[in-house]
């Protein structure tokens, strides 16, 4: 689609999560014309995205219109769409529903998604945390567990109902099995007649000797001492063997075992999108093992000095021992920087390379813990939880007016409610703990 | 089950909406066990369902689990299953997922669905609102609508996109539309660069020759006037004959035409739930042409002086010239009073027939104005719009604290803010305006 104000070059960003929605963001008063496309029409704030699975939250308190947001903004237009390949000689990029698209630069910001190490087989009895129907799907199963025990007669298949393992100790895992702990030993306990939900068990198993392996060991060993409070089984070095028929087999140390466990819940891997092996093509970057663009110091493809790659996408491997995490914060820096970059190159200038600057990190454990490594400082307790609270919202407010979701927490943590705890779907019409096929939706009358 | 206390009479109430919720409400002190079975695990309140489709609240906003309403009612089990029959003989009902439960009364309160009138080809073209899975999905269809058109350069293409059609002049028709005209015509003006979404076309069909015909005549006009000040084209007298292809046929008065239209909304009418059915073949209660259970005037089914219905599925016929309206006030009186029956009877006491008295109607015409019969004066405006929120904000406060509801809507009205309008659900990861299969979810990466 050619614009009319063609004079200007023309910056197209695939993507609209943290790293392309800051790119774009900082192109505002950018001599360019940037167009944004992204397949779907919201950009997500990921970080909160457990507390829309565990019944916290609505997705749409955690996600924002990206015309919304980038309504003021005049030089940029919003296209929802599918990018399925790029043309690096044309400097096109073609999408799945309308005309191709010419750029002047390209920024890529695809992200990652769920990875089973050669395992896909698992997802369905495993499914990961990365979109808004991730989230509602694990909601969906949470919570049906709960429904299902109620009615079991057998008890042993009313412990495997009460069974949950969360794979993977990174932060996602911590704050999955913490917050289902909660909902277990604390929310529902009151809601149920037959089931006495404080006998659920919550196993949180991490394949490294301690939970939160890249924190410092001080603040691993308090979110244990913390989860451990509130009712969770940590088990480190602990490696899934097996998930298959509602059963996990794993191996501890030396000791392989099996345990039932009706929900089973994927925190342990991300690997890069479909669009890295696409740039691969188009351009002979060279990927690393989970898939991601291996970028030149300035964030660029070797020999393409108008593509470049940020957020999980990215494998920026200058700074530091290993390449930088797949996290918000990166992901922001890395799309201000390459904005910024091609706001000076429109001025005939130069930038240094990429440098990110760590604020620090931080995982909630509960209801109001947290642990936070802010690089100066480690810090515990409530005090890190307020902290994160007061960053979080802080960020939800920069693109969006949240007010609701402080007023939401404010209430939630008042009455340890889950207001959110909706089962929905079209194969939850009937919650049954399997997936069903969808009937006759003309049958599916309230009932 | 039987449960421990079988020597209390056991009340088994079959769905959850406002007949069987306030029943079992209602039966908290009396000297029963009560049952309250429900395919959802939550209470829908269904009055405000088009705000989840034009994307001004979330379905949490508007739904709460039914165990966290009935949480201390100690005497009230609440059970997600799916009833499938009853056994009237035995005194028993056959739910899909557990044992057979008996019972010794019996309340069903199952409500409707859509209904097309021999036409249910019509239903993927043209869907209803009954469920927060069709409110999402219309959602979905009008928000792509204007993201289709914002690529769409062929413009009769264009102008389909941005043509809506809604079905049915009834409450939820009128606010359906009124909503869509303020998006299209307000809300999303300034989130577009190449559309221009005041060129959208919202079309209210209507069979009757005035709209809310139910309502006095000097409301239907006031309605239209507020409708067509917003933008939309009201057609009274006109008949839907066929929708297909995205294009629907219509008589108008005695003139025939067809209009090109991407979005066609149902809100013309409603039949019973499949219990009417179930119930008739257990019982040989009769049905209406609607499928209603036509009931005593103690709201029992004749003969079986145990089994009750209320709500959408009952056929009241035994005050004024036409049975009751399916909305929720006539559920919630009705449930009140079967409870108020059963605890009267379990005292060995009898009470008179049930009336409905009638604290009038109300309909919202887009942002700020509505209609209001209150019997002894109709209202509308602004102050009409006041006691629509004055009274639904008190019935949704009364079973949860939906605060968050009340300053979401202060938001909204000060804003004109849709912020929830995300477009979801796997058909829609990419959101084509066509359902797309379900694509290999492994493929299923943000972009």
């Amino acid at each position: 689609m050619d614009k009319p104000q063609a004079s200007l070059p023309h910056v197209v960003i695939v993507g609209g999560g943290f790293g392309g929605l800051y790119a774009a963001k900082s192109l505002r008063n950018a001599p360019v014309k940037v167009t944004l496309i992204d397949k779907r029409n919201f950009h997500l704030f990921q970080p909160l995205l457990y507390q829309v699975a565990t019944g916290s939250l609505s997705p749409a308190d955690i996600a924002s219109p990206l015309r919304v947001i980038l309504s003021k903004q005049k030089n940029t237009q919003v296209l929802l769409d599918k990018v399925v390949d790029i043309d690096s000689k044309a400097k096109k990029v073609i999408v799945e529903d309308g005309e191709d698209i010419s750029y002047d630069m390209l920024v890529i910001a695809t992200g990652g998604s769920h990875h089973y190490f050669g395992n896909d087989q698992w997802e369905n009895d495993a499914p990961g945390l990365k979109t808004v129907e991730d989230a509602l799907e694990m909601r969906r199963r949470i919570f049906t567990a709960f429904e299902a025990a109620e009615k079991e007669p057998d008890p042993k298949k009313r412990q495997s109902l009460l069974t949950f393992v969360v794979v993977g100790g990174g932060p996602t895992g911590v704050e999955l099995a913490g917050a289902i702990a909660e909902i277990a030993h604390k929310s529902v306990v009151e809601d149920f007649r037959d089931v006495d939900t404080t006998k659920a068990r919550i196993l949180l198993f991490e394949g490294m000797d301690r939970i939160l392996p890249p924190y410092p060991e001080e603040l691993s060993v308090k979110a244990r001492q913390s989860l451990e409070k509130l009712g969770v089984e940590v088990k480190t070095k602990t490696l899934v063997t097996d998930i298959s028929n509602k059963t996990v087999t794993f191996r501890e140390g030396d000791k392989a075992d099996t345990i039932p466990a009706n929900t089973i819940l994927w925190a342990a891997g991300v690997k890069a999108s479909f669009m890295g092996r696409v740039l691969a093509e188009s351009t002979g970057a060279e990927l690393d093992r989970a898939g991601r663009v291996i970028v030149e110091p300035d964030l660029s493809i070797k020999g393409y000095p108008d593509i470049f790659v940020v957020g999980d996408l990215a494998n920026f491997p200058h700074q530091g021992e290993r390449p930088l995490p797949g996290v918000a914060p990166v992901a922001m820096q890395e799309g201000e920087y390459v904005a910024k970059l091609i706001t000076r190159k429109c001025q005939g200038k130069t930038i240094t390379p990429f440098r990110y600057f760590d604020l620090g990190s931080m995982a909630v454990v509960g209801q109001n813990k947290a642990v936070a490594n802010l690089g100066f400082a480690q810090l515990s307790g409530f005090f890190a939880w307020f902290i994160w609270v007061m960053a979080h919202i802080y960020y939800l407010i920069e693109f969006d007016n949240k007010l609701v979701v402080m007023i939401q927490w404010a209430w939630n943590y008042m009455t340890l409610g889950r207001g959110a705890r909706l089962i929905t779907g079209k194969t939850a019409i009937y919650a049954n703990t399997e997936v069903n096929n969808q009937e006759n939706k003309l049958e599916l009358v309230n009932n």
